[in-house]
């Protein structure tokens, strides 16, 4: 039986209370006993959710690296190296059972919710902008999720598991 | 020196005004002796704007395929077979000097015009709906045009393409 | 400090003593505390590889699958879908500090083999034919190892590991 | 109906007879009528190859480069830009009919050679080593044409077409 990852997506230039809300959302999925996949790179949402994750002892962390020399965030277990620029940011989406993102205020986030949606990926939006909200839930017809903590949307990806 | 390759994106499934308009742009783009570059499979605004490009003399059209086994639109002179899914999205921006969506109605279309942001390639959106136009218009930070007719999309990629 | 993923890269259909091969390798990796690596699916080396580490307490197995619809081996820890089919020999290669081929009767074990060669990954070949060791002795210019047994493929990669 | 797009790879830093090689395979196959694809750098057998289609009038060179910022060959009508590295070999042999390796040389063309056996693409390696021939040989069961001029790789090339 595979581990549950559950992958986290947001801004490399993220604000304090989204920085605040990845570490948060890693601590919490590393305590569910999931497996936390980020873009693996030493910066923002990905540095943050991998740093709140190793509070967890036993937890794990895997970032998907888009360069080869990408430098990868303190803390992360087992970087995949693709080299490949922003095209694996549909690999982040394809291994992930569940998408959480943490803010939808760059332009790679965004390519990564969408792309979770055409791949039928479950998505919980934490704390989106208005204009993020409306365009991914006109396009995710129904299948995308907001959250306004850190708490509910792991309780939100949690009960995307269990429909599977 | 190399070609002028401006690409087109939309939904596979589109509606009526959207083939409409994709032909129309096709059939522009070839005038103005550029090349079209598609995700080249024969469904919707690439089927369209294939075969408007392809109204037009010594008009050439490459489409970047998702699969091995994608049935490529009728009129495509050059598949690029990626086998890669959606993973290709990010080659289709890369390697076009303007992005035209021809409308955001689909998940796709909208990864590769965030794609498209997050790699500084210029962006003509027409006729999106007002959730595209206003979250594409956030992220893009004045980098994303806005036309109501492909002839307007034209001009505005063409001023895109003077301004390098 | 991220952990030492080794992988391991050999043909789908394979030999009874290349899969007892695959097998031992994959034990004796986990043995390590290193991370086992592999192409992920539910067939030949791959499969082999990943049941022999799962034979070890605490051994972690990631698998890059090709597609979407990929059958994972059984014990694969954390499967990585990519979604691009051969395409991803090229990340399994870049996210393994070296590469043992088990064999290099197929392929697309040859395909990995010259690509770990192209990006400077140490690479072992395992009882390989006459004229893989042959071709890839050229084209690696020193840098290429050949064993005879898993625990000799052990030592070298536990040497090209120490010369990084 | 597409364009008949045929493949040349072979190294970045080539030998004199390579080049001259690779000039009269790609104006061989311009001749015919065909599109050459090459990895569209400015170096080795790419940069040859693309030279020499492009002294016949009318002919066409696409080119799938590895990086955003690759230098594009001097006579490259179409780049197709990847940011994907040496992942980008698999797009090259999936987008030709069939692919001429002009020596192989370099560990990137026989990653090449083997994703397009594996993929199924019909080979003919021009005047290759005896190492390469014996192991692709070996793995291509019969796929594989060894030519000894250019000339006879573009009738070995045609053939195949014939075939398909």
């Amino acid at each position: 039986m595979s581990r549950t990852v559950i992958g986290v997506v947001g801004a490399s230039r993220a604000s304090p209370g989204q920085l605040a809300h990845a570490r948060r959302l890693g601590r919490l999925i590393a305590a569910e006993g999931w497996v936390l996949l980020t873009g693996g790179r030493d910066a923002g949402v990905m540095a943050a959710a991998t740093a709140g994750a190793k509070e967890v002892p036993d937890s794990l962390t895997i970032g998907v690296l888009p360069e080869v020399d990408s430098v990868p965030a303190p803390g992360l277990d087992i970087p995949i190296v693709t080299g490949m620029g922003d095209a694996r940011n549909a690999i982040n989406v394809l291994s992930s059972r569940v998408v959480i993102a943490c803010g939808v205020d760059g332009a790679g986030t965004a390519s990564e919710v969408a792309l979770a949606i055409k791949a039928g990926v479950p998505v919980v939006l934490l704390d989106p902008n208005d204009d993020a909200a409306a365009l991914f839930g006109r396009l995710g017809r129904g299948g995308i999720a907001v959250a306004r903590s850190p708490e509910e949307a792991i309780q939100l990806a949690g009960r995307a598991l269990r429909k599977e």
